[in-house]
Order: structure tokens, then C-alpha cells, then sequence
């Protein structure tokens, strides 16, 4: 097991076959010394290439790419999540599928913050169904700017996101990916 | 000038007489290196205090904090923004006053997260009639943990809330605190 797997082994609870909690040191509380190692092992993996900018996604991914950007060296951009009514006309846009998101957000960043020039690294916590991760990937391509690869702390294995990404040909890092929750014993399966 | 003053007046835009818009470096896009500076200023400001938690709020709070929490070796928690049908029992709570935030979000943080041993540091981007900061001061004090102060990157001075807030008694600190926005000239003068 790596750093984060450990951590999660050690401080994630198990609620459900797909439920894992995991708010005492990754969301809703965070515990800095990991991030950092977060960040640091990104930027070992991502190194080869020619980031200009970090993108995630409000709330949650923030903490996890903060330290990602700062080991590059490079602005940290992060899309918003906005009633679609809101938009004004200097945006990029996606929308959220309304199936999986039924708020039915629409996630924005600013045209200004973007441009054909730029090598994005897209970064998030948790990665579920892919449906954020999707809005950002559309949004990087709006802008004509490059994806250069996605990294996430929290894969979950047994949702199709991670699958789906792979399958469209990006480079897709996870850190850590459950593959089966067992409520009963509180075990987590790690691929 | 500090070196946030010098940022704001270098980079912000003046939109009217109450907007400043800073998202190319505060907040949407962040600048690590600003950032980073502004941890550090807030260590040094409130180094004397026993401090155990960072808190601050979602969402554009998250990357002002981060940097706070690292600089004192703690946690960096997140109260949450939530619609009030969604809450469980294991939160402390306080309502955002509808008047200003007519989304009527609750804002929450586990129980588990704050307890009375708890010295917190509350930090935000910005301060402005300070109904965001009053929740997190309460949620504290929900726990029987002690408030030992604010930290804010930009307050709006022609806005109540610093006035509101330490007339309450806390100690608040603000990095660059804008007195008057003129939309003409683009001039922002600072206190």
C-alpha cells in the first residue's frame, strides 16, 4: 500500500458497499502533511510534462490541487458551480448531467483564465460516475488548451468514471483506487 | 502599500463603487506564491495565539486558509455550505441571514471536528457585511471552543462587517482593507 492507501485503510470508514467516508483528514477536515505528500507525488508523476496551469473543481478538489500547483510552480484555477440562469458571457461552460446532479449546476471558469497556450492538469479528490471530471475536461477543450492528464486521490473502482476516462484516451493517475467496501468487517479492497 | 495592497491595486478591477473584482489572482485563479505570502504574514500575526484548528468556510476561503494551516501545523477544517432539508445530527449549524444570502444555505461542521479544547484561527477571503464570519464565530462557540481570532485577505471597510465584528470583541486582523472603490479613475484607496 502507498502513503494515501495506508491513511485510508487506516482513518476511512466503511458505511456502506459504496459509501467510504473519509472526512477526518481528506475533506471536510484536512490534514495538510498528507496533501503536501499528495502534491509532491503528483508532481512526480506529471513531471514529463509542460503544465502551465492546475484546474479542479469547487469544493473539495481545492485542498488536493493547492499543493499540486504549488509544485509546479503554476496558478491554480478553479472552476465554478453556478445556477445556469447566473452565467454571464465571458465563460466557458459545462453542465453537470442532471441524472447525477440534480441541483442542475453549471460549471464555469472565466475565458480570461484560459487559453490555447495553456497545459492543464486537472485535479480532483474523489472520483465516483467522472461526471465532474467530464465538465472540466470540456471546458479545457473550449479553450483549445491541452489536457495533459488528470490526477486523483480517491478512485472508486466499482463506479464507471475512472473506466470511462481511461477509455477516451486520457492519462488518468489515481492514487489510491477502492475496488470493494465490506460494511461488515469495515474492510477496504485497494486494486 | 503591503504586499497584498500592492497586488489589489496592481490586478484588481474596479467594477463600481462596491465591486472589486480580484479572480485573476484571489480567487477563481489563485496565485500559490501570493498565497503562500499571505500564510505566512497570518503566522506571524497570530503567532502568539495557542492555535489548533484553521477553520474557513467554502468556498474561495479554502485556498487562503490552506496556506494559514500549514504555516501552524494544524488542521485545516471546512465548514460547509448545505440547504437546510439535507442536515444530520451530528453538526453544529448556524443560518446564513436570508436577507444577504437568499440561496437560505446552513452552514455546518461535524461535531467531531471542533471540541472544547479547541484555540481556532477563523480565516476568509474576504469580509464584507460579515454574515459568513458570524457563522463560523458561532459554530466555534457551539463547541465550547474558543475563537482566537480572524484573519482576512481583503475587507471591504464600507461594509459593516469588520466594524460589526470587532465591536463584538475579536481580534481581526485584515491584510488590505479598501475604504473607497472609484469606478471612474479605477483608484482604490486603502485605510
Amino acid at each position: 500500500m502507498n502513503f494515501l492507501e495506508e491513511r485510508i485503510a487506516k482513518d476511512g470508514i466503511v458505511k456502506s458497499e459504496n459509501v467510504l467516508i473519509v472526512d477526518s483528514f481528506l475533506n471536510h477536515q484536512m490534514d495538510i502533511a498528507l496533501l503536501e505528500q499528495i502534491g509532491q507525488e503528483f508532481h512526480n508523476r506529471f513531471r514529463d510534462c509542460p503544465i502551465t496551469k492546475v484546474l479542479t473543481i469547487e469544493t473539495s478538489g481545492i485542498p488536493v490541487a493547492y499543493p499540486v500547483a504549488k509544485a509546479f510552480g503554476v496558478p491554480l484555477v478553479i472552476a465554478k458551480r453556478t445556477p445556469s440562469q447566473k452565467i454571464d458571457e465571458d465563460v466557458y461552460m459545462a453542465e453537470l448531467d442532471p441524472s447525477i446532479y440534480p441541483s442542475k449546476d453549471t460549471v464555469i471558469v472565466a475565458k480570461k483564465l484560459l487559453s490555447a497556450n495553456d497545459h492543464v492538469l486537472i485535479i480532483d479528490d474523489l472520483l465516483a460516475n467522472g461526471g465532474a471530471v467530464q465538465c472540466l475536461i470540456s471546458l479545457v477543450e473550449s479553450a483549445d488548451a491541452t489536457v495533459e492528464g488528470l490526477g486523483i486521490a480517491l478512485e472508486k473502482g466499482f463506479q464507471e468514471g475512472g473506466h470511462r476516462i481511461r477509455n477516451l484516451g486520457y492519462r488518468l493517475e489515481s492514487l489510491a483506487i477502492v475496488d470493494t467496501l465490506d460494511p461488515v468487517s469495515g474492510s477496504i479492497t485497494f486494486r
